[in-house]
């Protein structure tokens, strides 16, 4: 029986084998019998009574593949010695690698690229420090600064457990934008620790990418890196996902063809991504934003022991609504959900405005199942790869980063952001765009030089750009 | 007239040419006038009266380059816009670069190295954080730490200048050990605080290799990292330097047949270099050493405001010599000289033990012209390319880091400096041992592995290693 590659994975079992009470005949036989699919067989190492192979087998998922691997060490003779599955072995020893640009091939070359010859680069960059960037790697070169304490929605786990994270973001940056960056996973939850620490590091890189830091330590660590380092400073979790889902809204308010100035938005869920998605719809022109949390809507009066949603109150919810995300959602043009499973519910998508908008981004479970929620919206989101309209901020970070760098920009500020969306969603066509398709694909080669070239324009008209770079690049 | 490539330079000079004023046989001719040698010509970019070109000119050295662009300028109707020369050209851009270790095709690829497929590795990190060496980049990578304030000869330079240096040591990391290596120049001088990031940016690396920190800040940096990390560190402008001359040295004592443990070693310069060498020697047997610094020998009753001097006289000089370099280096039967350039006089080579060994490591100027020095020498040593017997550090970092990572060990001991000392020297065998050869090349490609099976040795029989390395990887 075969099964298919859109639901399956593969694990590699390595067995040892006694070959005087077993037969490698047998082992399939039972792999077939619990239905797994023998996709390679490697001998690792044989001696005369036993050898030790590796069994590549697809199953349909893994307590598909623990039923298989179960019923082989039931047999005499077997030793299980380790599974690994593909993700795993994908993991071994890392995703990415440092790469000198050219070999030294002689004492000639080593004198040029270290002592003595490269004396006369550092003492360029000693009496010009500008030329830091043209003479080094800084002007390529992004930190992704975590503390492990939200990643992905594992939560705090620590730097260690977060570097397989930041090394897929590494390979994602590279391939896609040419950008090199490098993982750095702090061993500290000190925001003041943390400041100090990427601005000590900081003269190595040109830029900083925070990633997965947890609320609200990543504000005060973001805005106080913005002010005092001279290097774009951006939080991904925050920023890239205000874009991506932006990038999305611009595009779905043409279907309905609706005016970001008129539309009633509500956002559940105001963290890091919630504030930030927020501040670009209001840079946008939205006018009628209201928050949600878990005890309902944000208006001012109301008491926070979070001081980022007093500041919150103020610049958004023009009616001052209260009550639950049932009591405010009535004639909602837009639904932003970047908060938990299940927060929506079908009734509430029931009372919002025609051609009602959508985007459920809670991962990898929605705030309201797709299927429940499309027969009452005209555009429906989520983060899930199964569903159309998948919003990802992998959309974003390549191309808002190589457009930064490009043009040796100071910060990345509100204006740069707005253009990297309006690029996103300029990738898809009048022709193409529909219900089920406003966002382009990641592996859209267009979306990377489209955001790159907005981006750079922007920072030129607001003046954050030290350098203008060759328009086609 | 045709330059040899042994004693000249490339330079590239971008110039302007105004076509309707001068041809570019006229440019050429003036630059055979002033002896260049033109070995490229490039059109950058052409209009109808004007042209941009590159002419890449072989020059004996910077004042004949200069001399060659300068009869160039006065020329009428030409702009020079640029003058480079092929070691800045090697560093555009930096000499380093980050490289996923495989391409992400489609969806399914990037879900495993990225959300949601990447959330298992960081899962299995989180409940088992030894993980982090086998699913993560960790098990590979050093960190290239400086503060940018001892850097080669030129002193304080600051972290971006220090940056051309760092990404060399990196090429040489990748390209003769495998090993990746990135350059983290840090933005503060202060003790506590370099402690502080070191031992926060650690979960990212297997190794931390520090370099080119001014003494005695470097001293207390390496000791309380090896004391409060896990991960080996070491300090190259120490140890690296120790390590290399100790391996000169072994071969040199074979030549002249003398034990280390009976032979008088006199050392010049008592900074970072000078101290490691002394305690290699110490470790290795060696029973009379004498330190000297611009005040003279050191000895027990001296009064040192440097703490280390304090230290150091306690377990040297035994028979508490006092005195100049002059003074005390009577009999000796080893010079080592770490300190500054013309420090030793012929008549104090005089003054040492037949079969006299001398190693003068100041760069790029030594400590006595080998030239003088050589007639009353047996063995001569120097940092330098251009005489034999070159001893240099990167002989040592690659190999030694290389075995380390391999064998995960906790910390480079001194077994472990030993072992690789022994292991550079052995890469000369008996046949090939002489006055002039006393140290491999840095291009010899047994020397790493050799130094790494050493120190893989060495780590286990210590008991520093936590995992048993194939031993022919």
């Amino acid at each position: 029986m075969s099964i298919p590659s859109g639901a399956s994975m593969n694990i590699i079992i390595r067995i040892q084998l006694e070959t005087n009470i077993i037969s490698l005949g047998e082992i399939v036989n039972v792999i077939g019998d619990e239905a797994g699919d023998i996709i390679g067989l490697d001998v690792i190492s044989s001696s005369k009574t036993s050898t030790v192979r590796d069994i590549t087998v697809r199953v349909h998922n893994n307590n598909h593949g623990q039923q298989v691997v179960s019923a082989i060490s039931k047999l005499a003779g077997v030793k299980v010695v380790n599974v690994s599955d593909s993700t795993f072995l994908l993991h071994l020893g890392g995703k990415i690698e440092m790469k000198p640009k050219v070999r030294i091939k002689n004492r000639d070359d080593l004198s040029r690229v270290y002592t003595p010859g490269v004396a006369a680069i550092s003492e360029a960059i000693h009496a010009d420090p500008s030329k830091v960037y043209s003479l080094t790697m800084k002007s390529n070169t992004v930190a992704i600064v975590t503390d492990g304490t939200a990643v992905l929605g594992l939560g705090d786990i620590g730097p260690e457990a977060a570097m397989p994270v930041m090394e897929g973001k590494a390979m994602l940056f590279k391939q896609l934008a040419n950008v090199d960056a490098f993982p750095i996973c702090l061993d500290t939850k000190d925001t003041e620790e943390i400041i100090r620490i990427v601005k000590s590091i900081s003269p190595t890189f040109g830029g900083i990418n925070l990633e997965d830091i947890a609320s609200p330590r990543c504000f005060e660590i973001e805005q106080r890196l913005k002010s005092e380092l001279n290097i774009p400073v951006f939080h991904d979790d925050q920023h890239g996902t205000a874009v991506a889902i932006y990038a999305g809204l611009l595009n779905a308010l043409k279907i309905v063809q609706k005016n970001v100035k008129d539309i009633k938005v509500v956002i559940n869920g105001i963290g890091a991504a919630g504030i930030a998605c927020t501040k670009i719809l209001l840079a946008a022109g939205a006018k009628n934003v209201i928050g949600v949390d878990r005890n309902g809507a944000i208006y001012r009066g109301g008491s926070y022991s979070n001081p980022h949603w007093q500041a919150y109150a103020e610049m958004t919810n023009p009616e001052n609504l209260q009550g639950s995300l049932s009591d405010v959602i009535g004639e909602a043009d837009v639904f932003i959900g970047v908060s938990a499973p299940g927060t929506l519910k079908v009734e509430d998508v029931q009372k919002m405005a025609t051609d009602a908008i959508v985007f459920a981004m809670a991962n990898p479970v929605p705030e309201i199942d797709p299927d429940l929620a499309s027969p009452h919206v005209r555009v429906m989101a989520t983060g899930r790869s199964d569903y159309p309209n998948q919003i990802n901020n992998v959309l974003c970070f390549p191309g808002i980063f190589r457009g930064a760098l490009d043009c040796r920009a100071s910060e990345i500020n509100e204006a740069m952001k707005l253009a990297a969306a309006e690029a996103i969603a300029s990738t898809v066509s009048d022709e193409e765009l529909s219900e089920s398709y406003i966002i382009p694909s990641v592996f859209n080669n267009k979306v990377v030089d489209k955001i790159r070239d907005a981006v750079v324009k922007a920072a030129v008209e607001t003046g954050v750009a030290r350098k203008i770079p060759n328009s086609n690049k």
